[in-house]
């Protein structure tokens, strides 16, 4: 009998999903405006609705082509089993699902949110905050679910539910040995949900940049008329924009990031194990003896409930309320969510975890861990999570040092700002990686890489309250857009401005937490990946390594042009488009001819899907491509080829994670230097506002800065994970990921050993049940 | 007796010292023509000069410091000879010479091939030509000399001209380990000319685009005067900073290279004779049992030999030439050389080394590797300095592809120009990094890391060439300025034109060369490193490691941030000096009252020198601030910290060959863009010239590539050399670097061994002679 602690993650998923349902109808059933407002937001729906669904085709085609790949890899490596292509079936549809529900409920909430704001602002903040919740929930509840129901089918499946020696495939096999196949089945699961991330985060930054400058370059600097104006054609693709890339794409990107830590966190939590039984055989512990596989998915699922009870936190009271009061609700409600995570980490630790672990190091002598230190390996997540966010908000918020400077230089041209907003992206990557290498190497020191990998679930447990302040911002800034193109009176806008420029340091401050989440989920991965392949390490002393570290470290520059490139081919399509509808519309300027919106929808959709492959293929291909080549030249040396492989890892990694700060910050930097022109700003001793050629300057800035922080920037996340988890799923072939061939007396031992085991397991169950009886 | 060939490269520096000796006589002697073109001159003369100055009085600080410091850890560090200072010194010293040299012939020829171009294209290809090939001697031989020199020295201070084992500081060393002593003191005259080259690259990027932009921004676009109009009180500035940053910064910079590249190359050599001697422990060869070591000094001293053949062949007779005749007489000159190295390579590599040789190759069985498969390596990297020329050209070249698109992109506005510039500069990576990668993997797969360094050393061998190609490209922009300054008749203006437009290409050719050469040389420092600190390779699986690649791969990126801030503060500071003198000399702007040039050279030379502080400190500070880190936490693990400098250095090359390539790509890429309109582009089927919005847009691009390409960028050369070299000098204190304490039995063996060693030398030394004296 296992421990009922293996099923508890899953319900707490259950119970985060059955609050998202409730709060969803809550929502819907908010009152959804009238005429033009509801046409307009219908309008949206729909553009999303047909983006989603020109994805799914195009996801569909790609996931029956991996399915493939992933069968001949299992059919090949005799380690690999043919359930991983329906576990990564899953992860594709389990993610798609979750943007499809949040990108759902943004484009019912928008509309809402303006209603409510015609009337008052801690309404609209509620109704625009349950929507970002109903998002937040509805990701972190389905990673968790799906991950947790698949370990547990696959423990049955592979383990009959218990950590014993038993035969499979013919060879007698430590219970470690077992798990490894259940953890690498499993992986196929984060590749499936990571590989969907790839086309929410990717195509959708191609695809709401492209709709954004289109729609800008056309309509405000060609027309003359302003942002959101109905008579725009591409502006509901804009408007559908926001929901495609900062909802969908972000929402796909921390599920992604969600699974793929604590599954990473479950792998080394194996190897933590094995080692505990290389000293005491006879280990068990109350959770079936897999305490320490288990612990990550348990801070997953326990932070599920606390990010409701953040949540609920976040109301203000005040009609009046200004920017402040809104973030400081919005802070309240993370904080407390993250304070609660690190008082349940402290519990889980203690409860889960056996007192002492030995542990391997390498290159320094195997240490007793105590699992005290497991739980600050956890407080160090969780305060990169937190500090994360202030470095981003110091390099990009308003009213910052860095921003007036950039302010001051906008004075003396385009150039000057430009170089500027260059520089304060590349200087911010300054505290933001002293930040993340002490990090590792505290987490490190603490706990080895289970500890960082611990780190990482830590960080990663808010998810759910993560995605809820994220998405709030753009459901504002659409409720904002309907406002404008409904004609509504002017205090309506003057809310969902408020909301709206709350929502704009969330996104910046998101992007920080996503980032810092993919780097920490990469790190985890990375671990994973060497402790599979049973590599001793990856020397950068052996050539071969060494071109790979270069080869990996250039991927993100080039995936980063790439994306830079597409956004500016997907937008030169819209402004044809714009131009020609502007052309042969009898009536359209004057607001009696109506544009073919669902054109616009059509073009920024096929243009995202079209432009996104080429980085894609990149993604995927090269760690495929150097496996092969490596085994080509180095038949007979696989632990070779895993180095090399494990160098490009960490070669995409550290440059992904470099560009990605430099990218988002500076193009968060630009944006805001911009947008300080509207309130007016002191130059040289005179007050300069929108219009002048300082403004002109940001401007031109800001559409550097665009693709930046909202295409190339976002996107380095997916690579880093992605290609790490590729990693790891081609990992069997090249390693014997500790695989021994048993001596006979060894196998006998094991036998014994296990029947043992499954003695002391039963006692322990028992014990443990009596234990909770008295707890309760 | 030790072999003759010890001496030839130094005999063979001392050759091209007396050619360029000659070279620069005649160079004197040609007409520097009358009155106004000779008073520019002067000036000009004097503003170099009086940077130099300044920059003097600012090294003898560093240098007398960084003295005391090496001082300190010679003291502390038994294996660290005190005579690491005086290298050093001397470092620093012929490295500050052969600036000074470059510089000066640089301002004389400027006006000599001004007044050659009064009457004869050909003649004043000659003149600028000449000039540079004596700054690319100069360079070069002073190099050669400086380091065979010092060779000379040491291996006969510590080992008394023989390789054989002795006492050393009290203890009975094996010549490897003595020559390690050697080689380690050595570096110091590495250190020393690298530092020099962080004072001419940095602070030369910093003087040549302060004094650039300031005299544009109130020049060009305030006042409205041409540029190099001799109204503008910067202008003389702005001459200076093309001999300041292209001749003096390049210079230096690969005077650092050459020097580098032949030290890494010798350590190894010396690691690959311990490994020889561990099968055979009588080896010798007929060069005192060296060859090995002293290969490298040999093809760097045949190199200038071959570079001045080169030269000499770098002709045109055709009065109407146009820049594809001047090209391919520069072309035809390089590939000669080129090709004459790779000639002697043959020779050499067939005459010095041992048939077969075995090695270790770390994670693979030892080899024997032939000579021949040395002979491919040397090949591998003249390739790769003929490519890289290649693929920079295709990037930035005028009328090449990505050229012509950032064309087309400035036509609706500066933001997509941006955007095009920085695509087109990230993308270049690719086929950069491609072929580094396979240049690393391809030469150390035909002789380990001895074949990285020596492709290094082979690609380095024409350095006296390529300076002399890149030296010309400045003067002749300067002849340019000085005719328009004097107000010659248009076509001298002509043909300087055709000169400077091929030097720009050659500018942008020979930055590929220099992060090659970079590149190639910090991988091979950083085997030596590895080598000599004695550990068994880079582990980044170690997570202490891990992060220093994080910190190691920030630091390029924030180093570049400084650097363009850098650049905008002299600037702005040069702007209020143009504008005050406007305002407060009389007749200024009608030519009748003189410009105050000397305040604006002073202002320059005062910016460059202040602001490269923080980036020196930066480069230097690090990596020291990371071993006292280190040691501090792992007090008893010095392997570790050795792993985590490697770490780090590895970050910082890999990072910093990156942002090199896109930072010059991209600013190259700019600044053709911007040329193009000058000879008239068709967008969207309309010529577009000069003047027109396009154009604008295609200013601003340049104006961010200006900082990109002259500051940022090629200081990453230094950034990631000097990183190695500090890590190089500081590994004695860190490793044991193959220092084993003996047996008495082994020391008796040890003993009896050298003095059988001795004999066969002085055998095959007969043998030699008598060999030699039948070759002839």
């Amino acid at each position: 009998m296992d421990s009922i602690m293996i099923y508890v993650p899953a319900i707490l998923a259950v119970l985060g999903l059955l609050f998202m349902a409730a709060k969803r109808s809550w929502v819907l059933k908010q009152d959804a405006g009238d005429g033009k407002m509801k046409e307009i937001s219908d309008y949206i729906y729909e553009g999303a609705l047909a983006f989603l669904k020109a994805e799914y085709r195009l996801l569909a085609i790609f996931v029956i082509i991996a399915s493939v790949a992933l069968a001949v890899i299992a059919t090949i490596v005799p380690t690999t089993d043919m359930l991983i292509v329906v576990a990564f079936i899953f992860g594709a549809v389990f993610s798609a699902l979750a943007g499809n529900m949040g990108m759902k409920i943004a484009t019912k909430s928008n509309v809402r949110t303006t209603q409510a704001a015609r009337t008052s602002l801690p309404q609209a903040l509620k109704v625009s905050f349950g929507g970002g919740t109903v998002m937040g929930l509805g990701v972190a509840g389905l990673a968790v679910l799906g991950l947790t129901g698949f370990f547990i089918f696959f423990f049955h499946y592979f383990m009959d539910g218990q950590w014993v020696a038993k035969t499979f495939d013919g060879e007698l096999r430590s219970p470690a040995e077992l798990m490894t196949v259940v953890l690498e089945t499993l992986a196929g699961f984060s590749l499936g949900a990571e590989s969907i991330a790839l086309f929410a985060r990717v195509g959708g930054g191609i695809y709401t940049k492209a709709a954004d400058v289109g729609a800008d370059l056309v309509g405000k600097v060609e027309a003359g008329i302003p942002e959101d104006d109905p008579r725009n054609p591409a502006t509901i693709a804009d408007n559908v924009g926001d929901n495609v890339g900062d909802v969908a794409g972000m929402g796909a990107d921390l599920f992604g990031s969600y699974v793929a830590t604590v599954l990473a966190a479950m792998v080394l939590g194996n190897y933590v194990l094995r080692d505990i039984m290389v000293n005491d055989p006879a280990f068990t512990d109350a959770f079936g003896g897999i305490g320490p596989i288990l612990l990550p998915m348990a801070i997953a699922g326990f932070g599920i409930i606390f990010s409701i009870i953040g949540t609920l936190l976040v109301r203000i009271k005040d009609n009046n309320a200004k920017e402040a009061q809104v973030q400081g609700a919005l802070n309240l409600g993370n904080w407390v969510s993250i304070g609660l995570v690190a008082i349940s980490c402290y519990f889980l630790v203690q409860y889960m975890l056996p007192e002492t672990m030995r542990m391997e190091f390498y290159g320094e002598e195997a240490k007793d861990i105590s699992s005290m230190r497991v739980f600050y390996a956890t407080i160090v997540g969780l305060i990169v999570g937190g500090v994360i966010s202030s470095v981003t908000e110091y390099y990009t918020g308003l009213g910052k040092k860095p921003i007036l400077a950039i302010v001051q230089k906008s004075s003396t041209g385009a150039g000057t700002n430009i170089i500027a907003g260059l520089a304060t992206g590349m200087v911010s990557t300054f505290p933001t990686i002293l930040l993340f290498a002490s990090a590792i190497w505290a987490s490190y020191a603490f706990a080895g890489f289970y500890g960082v990998a611990l780190a990482a679930s830590a960080m990663m447990a808010t998810t759910a309250m993560q995605l809820a302040i994220d998405a709030f911002g753009p459901i504002s800034d659409n409720a904002g857009g309907i406002a404008e193109m409904s004609e509504l009176p002017k205090e309506v806008r003057t809310r969902t401005d408020i909301l709206d420029s709350v929502g704009n340091t969330t996104a910046a401050t998101g992007k920080g937490f996503a980032i810092a989440s993919a780097a920490l989920t990469s790190l985890a991965l990375f671990a994973a990946y060497v402790t599979f392949t049973g590599i001793d390490g990856i020397n950068i002393f052996k050539a071969p390594v060494l071109a790979m570290l270069f080869i990996g470290g250039m991927i993100p520059v080039v995936f980063s042009a790439l994306a830079m490139n597409s956004v500016g081919k997907a937008a030169m399509d819209m402004v044809y488009e714009v131009r020609r509808q502007f052309r042969e519309i009898p009536g359209i300027m004057e607001g009696t001819g109506k544009p073919e919106y669902g054109k616009c929808v059509a073009i920024s959709t096929k243009a995202a899907l079209r432009e996104m492959m080429l980085p894609g293929i990149l993604t995927i291909g090269f760690p495929i491509a150097i496996v092969l080549f490596g085994m080509l030249v180095y038949p007979d040396n696989n632990q070779l080829v895993a180095e090399m492989l494990g160098g490009y890892m960490a070669g995409v990694t550290v440059s992904g994670v470099l560009w990605a700060v430099f990218q988002n910050n500076a193009g968060g930097a630009w944006d805001n230097a911009k947008k300080s022109f509207e309130a007016g700003v002191m130059i040289n001793g005179e007050m300069t506002y929108k219009g002048s050629d300082a403004h002109k300057a940001a401007v031109t800035g800001d559409t550097v800065g665009d693709p930046f922080k909202d295409t190339s920037g976002p996107s380095m996340n997916i690579l880093i994970k992605l290609t790490c988890l590729i990693g790891l799923v081609i990992a069997p072939i090249l390693g014997g990921h500790g695989k021994e061939t048993l001596s006979e007396a060894d196998a006998a031992a094991l036998k014994q050993q296990s029947k043992e085991i499954k003695t002391e397991t039963a006692k322990a169950s028992a014990a443990t049940d009596t234990r909770t009886a008295e707890y309760k």
